[in-house]
């Protein structure tokens, strides 16, 4: 196991083996609507966090749409992390999916703060790694 | 409601209200893990599921690891689909977050089509679309 993950990420410590891969469903409100018609603020604030959690980015994809809504994804070493944001109802849907030694708790925390949430409703999955 | 439903993707049917935005997490196992290391067949079958369950891509980022894994994120009009590759567990963990008309299930039923999938674990969550 040890050379795969090496392999698809970063180092990993004895106490975040790679079995340990969590889905985090994160939906939160925020003060201030404006922010999430702002592409380069909500980019900004997904690579804040990505950094933040030690995940290492490797590829992304967003789009705005017509009412400024944004969707972007950054694909991670470790998985991937998304955002939708709903300028209409202040809200935005976070997902992370990871493994290993993401801290996702850190990575949501930062992009919490960096779009000013007031309140956060989150959700774990324990996904599957291994064999069928 | 509606005019914000259709700025962001297709039109609804009542039956089908925003409001209804779901996550699906599944984690499947395939019959010939060699396919989850073909980037082409991995996005094909992408593709394949987003556009039988209704869903309009509108953006994606691929990214195939040195274990020749493939992580790939498909940005959609209703939201996002990612797919993780573990080659060596012959796993693949699907993410379809989507609301609105997208049929979630019409999406995972044919990727796992196409991959080959033998056995697989659907876990659903509901997603705020409301305001604060």
């Amino acid at each position: 196991l040890r050379s795969t993950v090496r392999m698809r990420g970063r180092a990993r410590t004895p106490k975040h083996p790679i079995q340990h891969m969590l889905l985090h469903a994160l939906d939160a409100w925020v003060r201030d609507a404006t922010v999430l018609t702002d592409l380069e603020r909500v980019r900004g604030a997904l690579y804040a966090g990505a950094g933040a959690g030690g995940a290492t980015v490797v590829g992304e994809a967003f789009s705005v749409f017509s009412n400024g809504a944004v969707t972007g994804v950054l694909v991670l070493a470790q998985s991937h992390l998304s955002i939708h944001t709903w300028p209409e109802f202040a809200l935005v849907n976070i997902d992370l999916l990871s493994y290993g030694d993401v801290s996702g708790d850190e990575v949501l925390r930062v992009i919490c703060e960096r779009l000013g949430a007031e309140r956060a409703e989150l959700t774990r999955i324990r996904r599957a790694v291994a064999g069928p």
